[in-house]
C-alpha cells in the first residue's frame, strides 16, 4: 500500500448528479477515510458559467476550463457528470492521457465510445468506470463484471428508463391515456422538457448497448440496438394486457441466440407473475440470466440526484482503493469476443396484433390463412362485437421473425375485412 | 501486471457445491483465461473418502488429508465449500498463513469467525471473500462493500432462506398447512433431511449476521441474531394474510436504529406491494435502503449447484485478478466500528395477534385496556363469530418494543375472556 493521504478529484459538471456528487463527497468524507485511508478532496469542478451562484458549494473550486483539472497534476481521478459525446470525449481522453481515473455517468458517450474510451485507459494503466451509466443507483455494472464472471449470460433484460416506467404504472394503474400520463410525468419531474430520448426508447437503447456489451463480452453501440418508444400505447392496449394476466412495459433487451446478439427496445407484454412486471412508477430493473446463477434480478432507482451519486461514489471509492494498492485498470474491456449482433428482423418475438374487422362468417379464417402464408401461428384468439357489423379481434401468436410479421401485417392491411390493424404489440 | 499463465486451486469439500465448482472451472476454463490472462486449474481436492467414485472428477486430485492443499507451493488459492466450522476453520487459517487467498461459501463460520478470518487474512496480504455465503448466487456482499459504499445503509432486509420461502409459498398458493408443505418441500429436494435449521431460522440468522457485518460496518456475529421460525404458522394465519392485503416471509431484518444494530429472523407478514412480497418459491432476495441510493433489492437464487457455484467463481476469478495485479488483500475487513447489537426485547415492531375470545360485550375493551396498560395501541381490530358465544379475534398493533409485547401477551392470557392466543405474528 502506498502511504498516499489524500486523493484529489476534479468535477465534470455541476447539474443534478454533480451537486449530488459534491455533496455526497462531502457528507461520506470520514466513512471514505475509514473505508480507504485515504481522503477524499473535490480539487475543481468545471462549470459554463462560473459566475452562477451555487449553494454550498465553494466558488473558488469552479472553472470554465477543464485544462484546469486536466492539466493539474495534483488531481488524479475526474468525475464526468456533464454527460453528452463533446466535450466529455475530448476531456476524458485528456485526462487518460495524463494519467488520471476515469469516473463517468455518461451512457451517451459510453454507449457510442467505449471501446476507444477503454482502449485510452489500458494504454495509460488507469480506470474508466460507469456504474452510473446504466440503472443509475443499481448495481448491474459491477455484478455482471465481477460477481457473475463465472457465468455465460444469456440474457439482461431490463425496464431502464424510469420516466416511460412512471407513465406506464400510470397508465395501467389509473386508466391514463398516454398523453394524460405523460402530462403528469413532466409536472412531477419524471420528465424533462423534451421527452423525446426517453420515449421514443432512445435512452434505453443506449442503455442497453452498455448492457449488451458487458455481458456478452463482445462490443454493442447504441447504433446496434432497434428502438421503438412508447407514444403509441393506449390505455385499450392496457386493458388486453389486464385481460391477458399481463402488464406492459418498455423493456431492453439484450440476448444471446443462435450465435448472435439481440439488441432492441420495445413496448411488451409481460406476464404479471414475472419479476419485472413488478417494477412500478419510475423504479429500474434488470434481469439477468447467466448458465450457473439461473435467474437474478437487481431493481432499484435508475436515476436522480442521489441515486445516481451513490453509483458514482461506489465507483469513485474503488478507483481510490486502486491507486491505494496501485492497481488501477485492474478490470478493463472485457469485450474479447466479436459476435455478430442481429439484424432486427431476424429476432424471433411474439406479437399481440389488435385489429378492427367486418364482423361476419369467414373472416377470422381469411385472416388466419394471410398469417399463415408468412409463417405466423396464432396460439390466442379474442374477438369483442364493438357495434353491429363491427368486431374487435386481438390475435396473439407464437414466435415468429420480426420481417415476417412486418409482411404479414402490410398484406394483413390490404384485406378488405380489416378496417384498421389499431396495435400491434410484443409479448416478452 | 505479473507474468503468471497458471494459477492453481485447492478445492476443499466435493459434495453439491463442490461439485457445481469443479464443473463450473472446466465450462469457463477458457473464458477464464480469457477475462484474466491465466488458466485456472483446480490441483487437489479435499473429501472425506478418496475411493469413492465420482463420476467426471480425475481421481488423481483427491485427497484427504487437507496439508496435501495447504502445504503445496504451487497452490495459491483456496475454494472452501465443506461447511461446518471445523475442519474449516483451521485449514483456512493455515491456508492463509501460507500466503494463499480464500474463497469460501461457508456461512457458518463467516457468521461466528468472520472478523479472527478477516484478521488473519490481512495480516497475511491475501483475499478473504465469501459472497456466496449470503444468498447464495445473488450478488450482495461485493455490492454493500463496492457498490453502495458511497451510502450510509439503514436497511439490509431479507428473505434468505429459499426453503422456508418454499414452504410459506405453498401454503399461501396452495392453502397448505406447515406441515404438508415441508413435506412437499422435502420430496422436492428443497429441504433436508432434518430441516431444522432452515425451518428455525438459523440459517436466515447466520445470513443475517454476515449482512449487518458488512452493510452497517460492525461486527455483527450469529449469537447477536434473535431467531424465530416458521413451524407455528398456520393457514389460518396466512388467510388473514390474504384478507389484509399481505404475505407471510420469513424475514432477516438487519437494521440501524437509534445508534444500535437490530439483528433479527422472524417471519412477518409483508404488504403484498413490497418487492419482497413478490418473492415466490424457492427464490431468496435482500432489500437494501442506503441513504443516497434509496431503495435497491437484489433478486435470485439462494442456494443450488450452479448458482452458488456462480458466487464462488465470481470471487475466484477476483482473486485471479488481484494477483495479477499484485493487490490482493485489496479490500478487506470494512467493520471499522463499533456499533452496540440492541436487546431484541428493545425492537419495535408492529404484531398480529390472533386470539379466541368469549364473544359477550366488553371483551373488547377489556383486552384493549390490557394493551394499553403495556404501551401497545391498537391499529386494527378484525372479530369472526366462531361458534356461539366463542369468537376470534385479531388484532393489529401500533410499533411496540418487544418486551412490552411480550408482558402484555402474558397478562391478556390471564384474561377469564381470553381462552387462546392462537399466534403473534409481526408485521413489516
Amino acid at each position: 500500500m502506498t502511504e498516499r493521504k489524500i486523493i484529489k478529484a476534479g468535477l465534470l459538471g455541476l447539474g443534478t448528479v454533480g451537486t449530488g456528487v459534491y455533496k455526497l463527497a462531502k457528507r461520506q468524507k470520514e466513512e471514505i477515510e475509514k473505508k480507504t485511508g485515504v481522503s477524499l478532496q473535490i480539487e475543481g469542478i468545471l462549470v459554463h458559467n462560473i459566475e452562477k451562484k451555487r449553494e454550498g458549494v465553494d466558488p473558488s473550486l469552479l472553472t470554465d476550463n477543464y485544462r484546469d483539472l486536466t492539466g493539474n497534476e495534483e488531481i488524479s481521478v475526474i468525475i464526468e457528470v456533464m454527460g453528452g459525446i463533446e466535450p466529455a470525449k475530448t476531456i476524458i481522453l485528456e485526462a487518460m492521457r495524463a494519467g488520471k481515473s476515469v469516473v463517468t455517468a455518461n451512457k451517451d458517450l459510453v454507449a457510442v465510445h467505449g471501446a476507444q474510451l477503454y482502449e485510452t485507459a489500458a494504454e495509460n494503466g488507469v480506470d474508466f468506470l460507469f456504474e452510473a451509466a446504466v440503472a443509475g443507483g443499481i448495481p448491474i455494472i459491477r455484478p455482471l463484471k465481477q460477481c457473475l464472471a463465472g457465468n455465460e449470460i444469456s440474457d439482461a433484460v431490463g425496464i431502464v428508463n424510469g420516466t416511460t416506467n412512471y407513465i406506464l404504472t400510470r397508465m395501467f394503474e389509473d386508466n391514463m391515456e398516454f398523453q394524460e400520463a405523460l402530462d403528469q410525468a413532466t409536472e412531477l419531474g419524471y420528465a424533462e422538457a423534451d421527452p423525446t430520448a426517453d420515449i421514443q426508447g432512445l435512452d434505453a437503447g443506449r442503455k442497453i448497448a452498455i448492457l449488451a456489451s458487458t455481458a456478452f463480452h463482445s462490443r454493442v453501440v447504441f447504433d446496434d440496438v432497434y428502438t421503438e418508444g412508447i407514444t403509441k400505447i393506449t390505455a385499450r392496449d392496457i386493458r388486453y394486457a389486464k385481460e391477458f394476466d399481463s402488464v406492459i412495459k418498455l423493456l431492453g433487451i439484450a440476448r444471446q441466440r443462435d450465435g448472435q446478439i439481440e439488441a432492441a427496445v420495445y413496448p411488451m407484454l409481460i406476464s404479471k407473475d414475472h419479476p419485472l412486471a413488478t417494477v412500478r412508477d419510475s423504479f429500474n430493473a434488470v434481469f439477468v440470466h447467466g448458465d450457473a446463477v439461473d435467474d437474478v434480478m437487481f431493481y432499484g432507482r435508475g436515476a436522480g440526484e442521489f441515486p445516481t451519486a451513490s453509483a458514482v461514489m461506489g465507483d469513485v471509492i474503488d478507483v481510490i482503493r486502486n491507486m491505494q494498492y496501485g492497481c488501477t485498470g485492474r478490470i478493463g474491456c472485457t469485450c474479447y469476443r466479436t459476435t455478430p449482433v442481429k439484424n432486427p428482423g431476424d429476432i424471433k418475438n411474439k406479437f399481440f396484433i389488435r385489429m378492427q374487422v367486418v364482423n361476419k362468417p369467414g373472416v377470422l379464417a381469411a385472416i388466419a390463412g394471410e398469417l399463415a402464408t408468412h409463417k405466423v401461428s396464432i396460439s390466442k384468439v379474442v374477438q369483442k362485437v364493438i357495434k353491429s357489423g363491427m368486431a374487435e379481434l386481438v390475435i396473439g401468436t407464437e414466435e415468429v421473425k420480426e420481417y415476417h410479421m412486418a409482411d404479414a401485417l402490410n398484406d394483413l392491411k390490404k384485406l378488405d375485412v380489416v378496417h384498421e390493424i389499431s396495435s400491434v404489440i410484443r409479448e416478452y
